[in-house]
């Protein structure tokens, strides 16, 4: 048994008490009870009401990352061009996927401070369209920046491009419109916003990516990354292997936390909490490291230098027994991450966190103007705080 | 929320109440706690302690069929020859695998009703043994007929051949003994005779098959499925991905459960519950669908023809509100399988099983020698009753 | 930890996965949270359901006994006549309770295999009547047998007597109609059919009764077994002391459980497998040890003398690791309940059970017809079978 | 089901994960299980072990009060005169429960803003000393005053005088010390700083106690408040009901909670977050209730007379979301109060508070002398700040 430690940040999230309970129950066998199937096309379709598509979607037992390999694997053929949009370590890793299964990335990298600029891609693409899909990742939580993929997706639909969406850690912190947006693949995971346990990966799939796969000349080189493994498992009756149910439970329950408390106001809460921290930062006198594009689901802050986000993440884990994280790559000294996403979107927890940050810089000399905590409820009261 | 229905299938098994409020605990965050990966090696070690090897053992997250994948994706490369041998629909299906990673199955196959004629396989291999690996399965469920591989494993490794067992479903019920027996790579999964939930995939990794996967011309054709992504995760710190947690924490105690047991009383219990269904099976004027190889995780009963397993099955279902399994493919309307493995491996689960089995027969015109619960209890007793 | 053992007796009773879960959940804080006592009162009003009254009802955090004290410390005063009546070691033990509290018991006592002659209390009566109150056990579990309140009430209150009536192991079994028999005080428990977990006692009061406690010369000498320190707690908007709420959850899903499934149907569930119990008991060649009074919660059968109840207790428990009751009192060696009330009743684990105890008998030299388990199956097709 | 409300106040507290957890299992039932009594005998002597002794301690079903009631009504016999030593309300509620049971009390009163001066009850004392026992609240809640039991105890017994100390607050937060403090009757609740479940009622007896109800001329005039009924239990085999399984289950892993952590450091940490919570009210320019007699588990602080206590908590919970508590009787709007005791004695859960007391004094007009939660971790750091 792993002793629990406290921790704040983009993911895993704090799972709430009737999710963690919906786990200990006695399940059904999924390979037998046949109202198996149809409940797992009910969570199916719940997670797309949260997606807000009316596209199939399909529950992968495995992390969010298998959502990107099925996406990949399922869609390219040796030799396909695929567009890589990148502005951010996720961003520009999905290459790597796109060669493994044989397809040719072209990568298009744009500044990693700010959101994706719609125009530049448009006048790429004038040029260049010739691709079967393209990559974007909706929140690339490194560095903390948002696409805006409502209007990245359906300028590639424009010139036939199919796009895939890594939206793990962007999802329910805002709204992501699959259909509204005309996105082919949404791929998501249990563990960030969702607020369920790790160990589910997401996947809408339209009728454009279908007819994709389906079309192939090759076969699909895997098998567990297969979407089409799933394809017609109601009428067959029949799914591609044991499913989770354990996992599914949870995840269901998750979901309907979500919709009990109504998708706007999770977005509200979502987005109240969120400019009121990035109000505080600032106001304390800390930089954020983007300049726009800012997501609802996490906040990244630049630490002084002479302090360092590696030694201050360990002071505050060593003295105050939080756990933070700091970010990846050539980030990892630099940014703080404050990930305020799903179930870690309360008043009350941020409350605690920034009061310990707001003391950890100040043990190690930087002094901000005033308390970060007290700033962030100054920031909440401007509208009205509602801490629920 | 899916509503329960009691079951008794060779798998998914009962998960018992400390294995499921193990899972309804707060978890740590295993991408920032940096007591994870000690704990996740230990996880592993236990696992290992199962399958009695001291080779590298890892957890992947998801269905136990990602071991298998795993396994074939690791070593296959484009035109490697892959010996597959085949009593069973798994074991023969183990050639799609081999093929959609590049190899060239060659299956020899062997007659369904009885365990791989070890000397056959040597005759085989005197003529022809340029194989890179081959395939075994250990208990093939449908037929549930029992491989010998502390036989079939060490013929192979005289011919340098490496070997993957497929023992998702006879571990635990018997001995596995990967390292006396020089498997190469032995897969798992977590809800058959483990009895923890559904969602973890397991594989042993000796050292030959480390090599023959770091020594590759080609890169693996994978990720989710790459086993060598975890190579050096100890040394590195990092994972491939977040680990499932709660699963994690639930396989351990379910581990626990079968180490604080004793894996030699596991064993022996499971010996003799097999020993007495079969005994109350045939004395009850039945067949068993082998001849030879009998597993002591499940018990494949031929059902009279003019009855029929499908309609036996559906008649129980109905009338006495219990879900038993029949088999797949050609076997579907033949054979009741009885799965007495894990957690389902108790007096009084079979016991009860029985009687509703018996009972069953009785209304759709089976008349056996008196009754088959009370057979199975007089089988027992002549050794001695143990119901615990 | 106490290790949980396998049991099957006349309460504690099995208690469902989802009302233990329920205890799992944090729970709000009874004294501050304004919405405690509408909920308080809620799962009161549940209680009354089940018992069938409109009357108040109070629930007490003690265990069922504290129910029957504060019957009896809530309406007697010194020198109070009240009318004890007999038949089995409950019903006898009320006039220690009508003692203490300094009023004076007349105890009726009547035959003990027998339920409460009617006619002869009403001989009685019309003799002597000058009596406060009446205390009836409704179902006196160490004979089994069951008393008709429904006639014996409703005569006590022709003649101005008040009726405390002690249904702790009745209720849920069969109808109690609180209301429709007149019962001024009724008294139940938490642990018999109810199935919730122990520590909640539960009384109806009806209008005569608070009369009669509002009507006393003297104070009630008790705090914690005086029913009126609840009296007026809605307009109070206080409890009189801090509630067990854990308790008080678990509760309110035990009594969903039965409202759910149908007051009705519980009741036919009971009268169903009691039915075949008592079918199979017979048929088997053992005597029950009441000739009339059957309840639907438990069966006493007599064990041969040869053989004894403690005797065949101990070797069942030894050999099948199942925990049996005996009785108390002259009864111990002589009976063996058999209790199938609230989650204990239900066909799979009666068979389990029988199956048990015709092996036990068998073993210690006592062969019946046929075996017990199989001869209660057929007692229960010969209307239909309903396993759920 | 009842909604959670986040709530902070002296008791009921926080009740650990796996305390709650423990509830869910399935238990064994007490009334049959052979283990049963030597597991409640451990979990008595696991409460004395933290009540500082040797003498026996009893657990009843029932709330804190209940300990109260059972320690008088197995003293008392008519005509008994009783000191009762009064500081506040608690201290003179015993004087009901001593006339109930036909005592005669005697009420000694002093100042509610000061421990009990023992010098004024030796004085006292000398002249009149004439009583079977004396009561005394060890920490009175509604004045959060602490009486120094260490003193007035060893007096009481220079002089024959058995003492009854009611320590349902106090426990925990700062040693007892039965033994060396030679209390007669220590009486607790589960609720309080021992953080389990509300349901249990523990009381300590020393040998000279229960001589004194053993000699009584007249029977004790209760049953579920007798002490006595549980005298032999272990010798007998038998309690005298059925024990609540699950919350003693609950109450043993909780004690196990607070024995794991260490007795020493368990106060300690009390002590730690006390004297920072005082410091920072009164650096924050608030005055407490009492002058002297501070208690470890629960400050009480003086709202400005122009808000009134009452106000400042309703305000607190309709905008904040957090149920605080005043306190009763003539205190209740005078005086909030902070119970820091158990699981609510951590930093992290005080900072949180305190931040939203600030808040909501400064929203209601008062201007503290800076931010109370920052007072608070500077008190903390004086010494050396510890969160865990």
């Amino acid at each position: 048994m792993l002793r629990y430690k406290p921790n704040y940040v983009p993911g895993p999230t704090n799972v709430r008490e009737n999710v963690r309970l919906a786990m200990a129950r006695e399940v059904s066998n999924p390979d037998i009870d046949h109202e198996f199937i149809p409940y797992y096309e009910e969570v199916c379709k719940k997670m797309g009401k949260i997606m807000g598509t009316e596209n199939e979607v399909i529950i992968l037992a495995g992390e969010g990352i298998l959502a990107l390999e099925a996406a990949i694997a399922s869609l390219t053929e040796p030799g396909d061009r695929v567009l890589v949009l990148d502005n951010g370590l996720y961003g520009n890793g999905f290459k790597d996927f796109v060669s493994m299964y044989g397809g040719e990335p072209v990568v298009l990298s744009f500044d990693d401070r700010n959101e994706i600029p719609v125009e530049e891609v448009r006048n790429f693409l004038e040029k260049d369209h010739d691709f079967k899909y393209a990559t974007i990742v909706h929140c690339d939580t490194p560095t903390t920046v948002l696409n805006d993929v409502s209007t990245i997706c359906p300028l590639l639909k424009e010139y036939g491009i199919l796009s895939v969406v890594d939206s793990v850690s962007g999802m329910v912190g805002e709204p992501i419109d699959v259909d509204k947006n005309q996105i082919d693949i949404c791929c998501a995971g249990s563990q960030k916003a969702i607020s369920a346990p790790t160990g589910l990966a997401m996947v809408s799939v339209s009728e454009d990516a279908k007819h994709a796969m389906k079309d192939r000349k090759t076969p699909i080189a895997s098998f567990y990354a297969n979407i089409l493994v799933f394809e017609g498992y109601k009428e067959k009756g029949i799914l591609p292997y044991t499913m989770p149910v354990n996992l599914i439970e949870a995840l269901d329950v998750a979901l309907d936390n979500i919709l009990n408390e109504g998708l706007e106001n999770v977005y509200a809460r979502h987005a109240k909490i969120a400019r009121a921290v990035r109000k505080a930062v600032e106001a304390y006198g800390l930089k954020q490291y983007i300049q726009s594009g800012f997501s609802n689901t996490v906040t990244g802050v630049v630490v002084p230098k002479e302090i360092g986000a590696i030694r201050l993440q360990q002071h505050i884990q060593e003295t105050y027994n939080l756990y933070l994280s700091t970010s990846h790559g050539q980030y990892e000294d630099v940014i703080l991450r404050i990930g305020h996403m799903g179930e870690n979107a309360y008043v009350d927890q941020v409350l605690a966190v920034l009061n310990v940050i707001d003391q950890g810089l100040r043990d190690l000399g930087f002094e901000g103007n005033r308390n970060l905590a007290q700033l962030f409820v100054e920031a909440l009261i401007e509208g009205r705080i509602d801490t629920a």
